[in-house]
């Protein structure tokens, strides 16, 4: 099962730190991939600090034709488009499948509405689309954390303070 | 059982989406209150205008001095600290009392995590504040979506595309 993620940005934003989050969301709760449109091209460099430093290898991708990309990953995806309108994600049972989360900051063409499997609301009132894509991955990962490989550094829960391993310094002192 | 949330804002930053997000996340999902510092002073009106639109009766209050406020509210509430070193959320149970979440895009300073009763992670990756609230508060919820009264529009979940009710549309005609 790969989980990719489409965000439709809002452009002509120059602080983009909504694109950040939502960027990091999707790679938090364990999908393989975000598609952008309309966003700062300085992402792609933020999520590799990421990846370098607390590990995977979740990539970043721009595109400009929305319904090519959407009706390419038809064959092997299910298509999710998350929306305040939709049903909702508690009286849905989604397919453990290949999915392909659709989130919009700006207007969603009513086309979209048409080539999902599925319109979902998390609630029917105005949040976030980095709100609704962290709930909707919680769910279809029941929950479970998403672990990652290859982490330059590594944090241990811990009650008070903050607790991280450096990979690299381990692997050096031994 | 009451929630309040603190946000502890990013101080000079002009686009506050990020603000308005984690303000439309805590309504959502059925905190009472928000407390802000170092933000846009906008988010007043925002706020009263999706209260007027959408429902409820949620809050907004700025504050200078966190330290203060958390010893006040200590008398009533649990003090629930979001960060990405904290426990794992999977790990704990928290209690079922008054909580106040608090939530910074900021460094937050040492003393919060030795004043809050739960230092908690959503994740041990970095994200965004946004998401770790709304699994929060979702969490909290077992997953119920939090019912609004006194809403001018109400959505009615739909299959595909947008079907609105105007509730003063409907007091009008009857």
């Amino acid at each position: 099962m790969t989980i990719e993620v489409v965000h439709i940005g809002q452009r002509l934003v120059r602080d983009d730190r909504v694109t950040t989050h939502v960027a990091l969301v999707a790679r938090a709760f364990g999908a393989k991939k975000i598609y952008m449109r309309g966003v700062n091209p300085d992402i792609k460099d933020t999520i590799k600090k990421i990846n370098d430093k607390w590990g995977g290898d979740f990539q970043v991708e721009f595109i400009e034709n929305l319904r090519r990309l959407i009706k390419e990953k038809k064959e092997k995806f299910k298509i999710v488009h998350l929306t305040m309108y939709g049903e909702s994600i508690n009286d849905l049972r989604l397919d453990k499948d290949n999915l392909l989360i659709i989130i919009g900051a700006e207007k969603v063409p009513r086309e979209i509405y048409d080539l999902a499997d599925w319109n979902v609301s998390i609630g029917n009132q105005p949040h976030s689309e980095i709100s609704a894509l962290a709930i909707l991955l919680d769910r279809i990962n029941d929950g479970k954390i998403t672990k990652f490989t290859n982490a330059k550094y590594k944090i241990i829960p811990t009650k008070r303070g903050k607790k991280v391993i450096n990979n690299e310094l381990i692997k050096e002192n031994n």
